[in-house]
């Protein structure tokens, strides 16, 4: 239905994802389900081995059939970047070339920063990328990771590298209290429950003696402050404290 | 054979990664593959619904045995988190609940600050972490991906937990020109080679009208400085040059 087809409008443009010589049907569904993950939806095949289109890339590729249906063949590479100003390799192996070496996080920047249309070279599943290949692009791609096993899946190098770029433009605060439908508590409504707490201690003798009291009283006040209350939880705890005295639960 | 284990010593500490009632061995195999790629080591299983070890689980390592053959299993996650002091849960789900909710990059940069012993805890493949569990953990990470199509597997959504935790302390450097075995021009170098080209090009009487020859070597001389030219490949330039004229290739 046009309007309600959110995958599509979830694209975001971005990179051209470029699968070189690809082997499997699988891993080209699941490469497809990790560019939509990241918001990518221009995906290129050069040679892919077992033909065009798949079965095995459309059970693999998990709701992700928008890219699929989108990606488009090519029998060179030249052709499939021919309209690119600007493309990166992603390869794990070091070679003897003279090449400029970037992160994703370094990568993604610099896609975010250029404009024009980019690419990401990937190569086959077994074998990687050929050096041929490797000498059009501008940079190389290596992912930083345990430099004793560093090996990851096609699907894996993309959805990693299209991670950073999503991360990029990506506006998630980094640390949020999420409350759901609560509010927080007010300090009006923390300052009662500890005036509250505090009077009831009194009477049952917990703050004794009278000069440990202001001590014991910023400790008890300063652990629920840390706690970040909400208005519902402070209700709540009134009512543990009436619990607690074998008290009726005032109404809320 | 002792001291030729790459993967023993890689693993280089870190949050111990828990899965609540993972289903599929397959599964996961893929998460201790992903957890040595971050460098991460310490895996426990709560309640593995096909039993452990598992053969689909090596199987589908790819060199990870490591990791598997140290993870611990569990009956409750109350167990599995005994010796923890901070645990962060990962879940695609928003709830109704009141909880802190941080990033990866967040996450990892909290773990790498905090010390002591933490814990990321994934729920089962289908259903992922129960609020009961959920309400156990000090922070939620959600990994930010497009809206419309975030939903990753159960490896997918550890790697790109452990990558950011395997980042937080990475020094691989943003970007850098890697020269294989071969050495930057210096600037003699270089000076040499733009000066036997302007030369070998009056000749050809490419530099005319002598009114604009300073703008073109300006253009000559900037491009090939902004190649990062090396040693080598200002020999193979003088070697081009030679060929285009003529001339056999100076002795190198």
């Amino acid at each position: 239905m046009a309007g309600t087809d959110k995958t599509k409008a979830a694209v975001q443009g971005g990179p051209a994802v470029i699968l070189v010589d690809p082997q499997l049907g699988e891993n080209i569904g699941m490469v497809a389900r990790a560019m939509l993950n990241c918001g990518l939806g221009d995906l290129r095949l050069v040679r892919p081995r077992d033909g065009w289109p798949s079965r095995q890339a459309e059970a693999a590729a998990s709701g992700a059939d928008a890219v699929l249906e989108r990606a488009r063949v090519f029998y060179t590479l030249g052709d499939a970047i021919a309209d690119l100003d600007r493309l990166y390799a992603a390869t794990a192996r070091t070679r003897d070339m003279t090449k400029l070496m970037v992160t994703p996080r370094q990568a993604a920047a610099e896609l975010r920063a250029a404009g024009g249309k980019a690419g990401l070279l990937f190569g086959p599943e077994r074998s990687g990328l050929t050096s041929d290949d490797v000498a059009l692009a501008d940079a190389v791609i290596q992912v930083p990771l345990n430099p004793a096993f560093s090996s990851l899946n096609l699907a894996q190098a993309v959805l990693l590298i299209g991670y950073e770029w999503h991360q990029a433009a990506d506006e998630t605060p980094a640390r949020v209290l999420s409350m759901g439908p609560n509010r927080p508590a007010t300090k009006a409504e923390l300052l009662n429950f500890f005036e509250r707490l505090e009077a009831t201690l009194e009477d049952t003798g917990f703050l004794r003696p009278p000069e440990r009291r202001p001590a014991m009283v910023r400790n008890l006040r300063s652990l629920f402050t840390r706690a970040d209350l909400t208005e519902q939880e402070v209700r709540s705890l009134h009512g543990v404290v009436s619990a607690l005295i074998g008290k009726k639960r005032p109404k809320s």
